[in-house]
């Protein structure tokens, strides 16, 4: 029998610029036992760190987050952009939030969301004498299903995948490509009990200990697929239309599609 | 506080073609509580249900279970296909599986994952005489991110998202797009616990009761998204392709690119 428990703790009240958000989170969860492993939502990261805009100044932000647009689609609320935003990571609206954020304000996500997890993880771990890993989780939509999940954005002390590649199946043989996101899996069970609105926006993940390791074990900025090996580097239509403009003017040389 | 639990107990055995999966995994699990959620692996459901096919038929099996291709890409391992298949599913090699089936074989997904998950929610909550939700989950790649996360293929006596688009933030403002996939999530965290090679293809989530409701609700088929909300119908490179060649033609009627 594997058990797994996650848990939401409520009570940590709104967080400000500033805030040292390790001592607040290590009395909200105390105490932590070796191999948990905590996930903090992106937003009270951002929010301690200072991360707040004008929203008058929110499309602003999303083109100053913003890397590369991957398609955009405009419906009758206004136009949606998926991005791909500087931490390589593809959301609609770059990742800027206006959800939970006082009125009048947006929330760019953390400078470097694998840093804060990694000072969160140091802290903690001094402070409760144990080895605990640190998840920052942002919700993301993504193609071809409804709804968002929730996925990480942010990692330190763990391994965030659980990689079978060089592992066997129960008949021996070879699991090929089998890698499992187990950071964004952690993520999304957290968001199972952290939910959107109920003010809880830490969670601690107990029965996970195989996967904490080092601090300076690859974080979530691993888990990013961009270049040659995405397949979807363009939206379809965009993609297409591309390839109209292109062959419309009878050019030779292509354009590769990825770029 | 909120509180998930997630046990996975070992010891189901090999699943043939003809056990009856509902009487052999309600031996495993009793008792069930009420609010309890099964996660189940396809992989069991196929095999219980017959869907074992030769090897050899496997690209043939591949072709059969597909709707329509998204992208292919040649590497020295051969081709993936990512393509739509029968139940909406965009999945590499249409989630036909040769990982964990005795050699030789392949399994093909289970013919309607939601009827496969009512029969056996319909069939646990007369033993056990409560409410209880079944979700089937399989092992899905993503674009933009490494590795691979559990996802919902069927499910059954639970709402598979958690839709807060009526809701509001804890400022009182509409949350007007968010929608947890939560049948997603819940087989995510099932994953964390259930593991690739450990034998353990189920397992129970407790805590999630607010999430369960009548046998009819939709199911995982309700998380689908093709058609013209998607943005990613087609691969960069395909789009890119058609686009080229239509140009190239001079045709006026542009195809679209979603089709």
């Amino acid at each position: 029998m594997t058990r797994l428990e996650v848990r939401a703790p409520a009570g940590l009240g709104e967080i400000r610029e500033g805030d040292d958000l390790a001592r607040l989170i290590g009395d909200l969860v105390a105490p932590l036992e070796a191999g948990d492993i905590l996930v903090v939502t992106s937003k009270i990261v951002s929010k301690a760190e200072g991360r707040m805009r004008e929203a008058a100044d929110r499309e602003a932000a999303i083109t100053e987050e913003t890397v590369r647009v991957v398609a955009t689609r405009e419906h009758p609320g206004g136009t949606t952009r998926i991005v791909e935003n500087r931490l390589g990571i593809v959301a609609a609206a770059a990742g800027v939030d206006a959800s939970n954020t006082p009125d009048g304000t947006i929330l760019l996500l953390p400078l470097d969301p694998d840093a804060s997890a990694r000072a969160l993880a140091a802290a903690l771990r001094i402070r409760f004498g144990v080895d605990v890993g640190v998840v920052i989780s942002d919700t993301l939509g993504r193609p071809w299903r409804i709804g968002q999940t929730d996925a990480a954005i942010g990692a330190a002390g763990l391994h965030v995948t659980d990689d079978l590649r060089g592992g066997v199946d129960a008949q021996g043989r070879p699991l090929t490509v089998t890698q499992a996101a187990v950071a964004d899996e952690i993520a999304a069970a957290a968001d199972l009990v952290k939910g959107k609105t109920s003010g809880c926006p830490v969670a601690v993940v107990s029965g996970l200990g195989r996967l904490v390791g080092p601090l300076d074990l690859p974080g979530a900025r691993s888990l990013v697929r961009t270049g040659p090996s995405d397949m979807f580097a363009r939206g379809s239509r965009e993609a297409y239309e591309d390839g109209y403009a292109d062959g419309l003017a009878g050019s030779r040389g292509r354009r590769a599609p990825d770029t």
